[in-house]
């Protein structure tokens, strides 16, 4: 099967469907094959969203596409096209939040900063999408007075997304706070007993708050999008958010 | 430490933070504990809601308060005497859901008959907490018209909960119909390599399709809270559900 | 072997070596070998303690050694002849501890109201050693607050104890406030992927705070030994205490 | 042991006793063993298929032997020296299946394009033990109007290989659209929770649809193999296929 | 939901679909269920087979449907009401097998005399569905000579199933013989490391020989279905066999 | 997130609440990001400690501070400038021990030379933070006479760290000749069923000697801290140490 | 299959193959099961073992019977009309290993009491097959001392059997003594994360100890077995022992 | 600790307590240890053996001991220096067999050619100790016939080692034919299911043939080490080998 035939399988009516194009999951595919399927992408979508690539996918995209922007430290690489008033720019997770002109409110809390890469593939995937994001650092359980200096702002959000690695114990934390839904991220950050985020997952899974529910390890593409669709749904009124 | 201190610790507050009054957890309570924690909260709230009990602990709750009812299939026991526009009644799930005057939709999924009792805790929770809940039994993956023929009330719903033990497969499968977000249940149904559920959760965590978030194994009261803040956000201006 | 042969292997010198007799572990003996082994023991020691039994183990002893106690909840049986000023009495947690003239100071913490027999196991224990214990009970992490409400005692301890089941976030909460060594002990309360207690200790290895050591699932009574050791050191002038 | 004494283990009389040669499995033998190994089988048999190896194992092979083949997609090196009416010919699956004079209907469907090279080991091997072999790639269950858009084809199959990563779901979907039998492949495609396959595995063991076997993780060659000996079973007139 | 409606998920369908009606799963389903449907299907259907169930659900069925047939040793309960030249007859496998008129070979070998009842259950499953079955017990790796005494009947079969626990080595023995497909039945025989089939199944899934494929533990049934399906395949034009 | 951002997190209050300054995980950052960090930290107090780093951290902090000493065994990198009375130096494990005037004694025991950079990183920890130090190496269970001839040092520590790789049997053997607290300390040393420390990790969590605590597995500077703790608790009048 | 017909499956040929008749496993199979087949047994063979079975299982067999002797505590049921200089005799392991006229020496040390019977099922299986053999008891590793007072008659054994729970360190310690071959012998004994007896499993696995092979979680009978054929091999003129 | 201090380690004494000089495990050391502490053990013992190392090391051994010998297909250093009638040579486990005049007979059995590293590291080992020892290679499971083939030398043996990853079936195959101890040697040789030989550890332990004990995986020096020990035990007097 040529390179040409896998592009058959894109899911270009997914925008109808689902409210926004199809991701491409970088992991696995050559810096060529995501260029190409990107600029497949871009003809027909305003908007192209790619997750888990290195510094070569950029730099393959960006000689197609020269308007593609890499955020580094997640491995996020986008193409916006849309209107201004919806538009997202910049290559930092703070220049796109700030960037962003997005509805509701979605808050991102993660407990260290070896968590921010998953933390921020969350935050900007829901900003993408058109959420307003907040994100929170360093907030882990073994300094507790953190997260709750950030009380107001916790209680704010319309949905929470918490990332955490070693015994992600944070989200039981922040669901105690709140009564708003939870998305926990396990992360594989740790070591020995961790076992590559095993240990946070179960911990998550086991949360005694309510409110949490739990995605794969390391999974922030797909607690952004949850959350997004939880902060702005499409069946509700827009002017009011 | 007695019986009575143990009340000391009940968390009379939540109602107000999150909404709803504690739910008890029954399991590995006795009767008499059960009895004597849900009279005590029934003195403070209207409404008291208490999951994975049996047919004995109903008997004691009842001699106590003879408005009690038993959902014996799910095992939960719940008292409601909130004002008739959002009371509900019944001892049958069916009756319960038809009884309720809930806002939005949400809509359970169930795969086999055996997974039935988690799905009835998950409707019936997100039901008492105010949300209009509809349960679709037996759609399972390996005859997929199934799901298909009540495509449309799935596509209505705010947001799913999915309910499947063995293989797990039905969450991604719905989930490839909707935007919404999906919470799916993974139950302990199966045997052998099922390993008491934990196939149905590894699936469901592994879900290709996007918007799943998953809970514990058997969690269907979990599903049901999340659900219902979901469907029902207390940010959102009621007058418009 | 026959049962007296047994008595052979009973080590009476322990006492000598590590500051206190051999405590029974009674888990698969039967009623007439506890009450055969404790009775062999306080004729040679002027305290006995026994863990892991059930009614009949105590009914059995009581009936040899009138003066021995039993803890129910907790399964702890005991008979203690020693000098007034370090004899405890009592059948319940509460009256054990208020009948403690103990040094220094050990806390137990624990999460919910069925971790509570790990956690008076292990308070008795270290009580019964000669600590001054204090249990604070019901104080997980899904209300942060009820944690820091007891501040003021979590931080005069000498040595923590922390006992939490599920997703176990509660020790690394409290290392964040002392810097004191904290016990972790997670216990095998939860369902589905809990896994009898896995979830809680591999969240209690992976702890990101400082100074938490953990022991095997459930055993309160290894904690409390430990707690003791490091509350009131033998190398520790006791005046000073 | 000498590298010339291993041949000594070859198994020439597998032809006889299973209707193909001996197929070499390529992971950890070197470019030269595999060469060597190779042409040594092509001297007593008129085709030879070697799995799972790499570019260099091909340039070692195709300097003894022109002839060779490589498929790079999914690893396979094949020399084909039989008579024109059976042999296969091409470097990518696609053109090896169109090659095929092969008998009945294998049918191989996969669920994401990770999957691919695992189907197309798969479909090769069918293809060239001597049957004909459709691939339909890309049908995961999140969008399941794809696969019933191949209805006609799979139902046509006299069985199945029903590879994919992740959840898994996809055989227990075929499986409710057809009454052969399915053979499940699962792939190590995936990540955090995915287990390197063992989510995938799992929930193929547990599939709740009728017919469904599964081999092991990856066993692309080991799930066409069987394929070809259901489709074309020796103990049927070839006539009649 | 009553017990009437959940009738409304059976399957009436799949016996035109899948070649034989439903097959009801009796674990976890009451006596009075079980009578229930069973009843219901053959109503619709000539044939009824029920797994898993005890000699209460026997009587239950047998005072609604007098001419039902319970074979204690593995639990299965049937009604054959078909015509005479496909009915079988009997209570125990023995006179099942000898009553059949089946076609085709399907051999069923198992290890232990403990594996029994699994094995049963997959040479029940395929002899009422139509093929003629052969079952070998007591031929376990630790004596070679065993099976090897039996090599005719091996090679004479269309397809084996090859039924073990403990360490799970028959298969690869048995596929070393002939070149047709093996069903692989791992089962829960076994204490300690066997982890309740899990050794087996492993030793199973990493076959060194070729043509195994794997079911679940001590799934009898699904592994008899497939041998069925691969012994008399519809597609093959049944004068043949 | 900027470099300088990731400093506004770091915890320069630790050192008055824990007494010591907060010490940095090395692991999974880069030189500069250590070196960074490690700068601010000097600029505020007087020692700072880094774990798990290698020859290129600790050359990329010698170029901003001078005075950093790196100990390569164990990949401690720490910067000294406390008072001459508590201030240590050495670049190998032995030198810092022996340039050490702390206080009380710990001990800590070693099986295998392969657990040497662990036992380091334990011992140079609670040597830093202020204690007394001993390490004694390779008295692995095999040859038991190793350990009884340090019987007169194992009796005189306070607290004891006993690391081990493998069968992880150390620490029960050790906790049978003294009734101090032992803190145990799986490592990763082995092969095949040592799985990476698990095999160590539940031989200690399961030791039948009293007064064993563990740690995450390899978690050197864990152990050492609270060994120090232990050792030297700061509620203790320390003229008295 | 009728219950005569299992009879078929003995292997009766097994004591002039491997030099003693069949043992009976008899976990799972019926008392009346168990005297049948040793009935039949000892009507060829002078000798008949038969481990795990409770007394029920002994009923049954004395009936039939009258000279069987049960072994309460290890489950063992034995038959023994052998002549009088290799006859054993007894219905507890002391009786019986004092009964014997066994050759060489094989010894059993063991843990802790709970391990007893684990031990004892290896002794008496030994002793039975013809070795000369002593038994230690209550040797666990938290007490050196215990073992060392026996290394003389330690010393004096030609293999070694080594029973144990828990952290399942024994086997480490007794292989640093002697220079013969040890089979450790993993015990189901413990609590949490013993698993059931993996931890010891592991441990055993491990042992940095020469000399140590493993058998499985409570195999008391393999161990003594394989100890009999070190101790008393075939191949030895037996005038030497 | 400087490299001279690990020197102190080394257990001189261990030739004249377990008949063998110290072996040492080169896997993570380095060439220039290697090579230091094998010169060392030369200048006190005749023969020194290095399992598990590279080319590397070989090379910095020969440079300081240039009669070192070399085995690199499994990774085995040996300086052999004892008298002509006990001394091995050369630098293939063909030769070295060859050269061997060992006593009794150990015989070595793989089940295919991947798994011959880890059986020429148990031959040698043996060999090199003073046994004699044959080589069977290739001789897996799924062609049987192969190690029928060899039943005369497998019945010849005093004692077996098999080695086999995968499915580790073959040494219940051969235990079937013989009545000595079999040690059992799994191999990390395999993919997916094998999760790295585990599949195959737990086949062995869970063998259903009499005889069997097992080591840890890819554990050949064990294995030899345990072998020789039972072929040539020092309690006999050696002139009836």
């Amino acid at each position: 099967m040529t390179q040409l035939d896998s592009f058959a399988t894109l899911d270009f009516d997914r925008a109808r469907r689902c409210g926004f194009p199809e991701v491409v999951f970088g992991l696995g595919k050559t810096p060529e094959q995501v260029a190409a399927i990107a600029s497949k992408l871009i003809e027909v979508h305003e908007v192209v969203l790619i997750t888990r690539v290195t510094h070569a996918h950029a730099t393959a995209l960006k000689e197609l596409q020269s308007d593609a922007s890499f955020v580094e430290n997640c491995g996020i690489l986008y193409i916006d096209r849309r209107s201004e008033d919806v538009r997202i720019s910049g290559t930092t997770c703070r220049e796109i939040l700030a960037s962003s002109k997005g509805q509701g409110k979605v808050v991102v809390c993660c407990a260290g900063t070896t968590d921010l890469p998953v933390a921020e593939e969350a935050a900007i995937t829901a900003c993408i999408m058109g959420s307003h994001v907040n994100l929170i650092a360093d907030v882990g359980v073994a300094g507790v007075h953190r997260i709750l200096n950030h009380q107001e702002l916790v209680q704010s959000a319309r949905v929470l997304i918490v990332v955490a690695g070693m015994e992600g114990a944070l989200p039981s934390l922040v669901a105690g706070l709140v009564d708003v839904p939870i998305i926990a991220v396990p992360t594989s950050v740790g070591y020995g007993a961790s076992f590559g985020g095993i240990a946070a997952l179960l911990a998550m899974l086991n949360s005694c708050a309510g409110g949490v529910s739990v995605v794969n390890i390391d999974n922030g593409f797909g607690a952004g999008q949850i959350a997004h669709r939880i902060n702005a749904p499409r069946w509700l009124d827009l002017r009011y958010n």
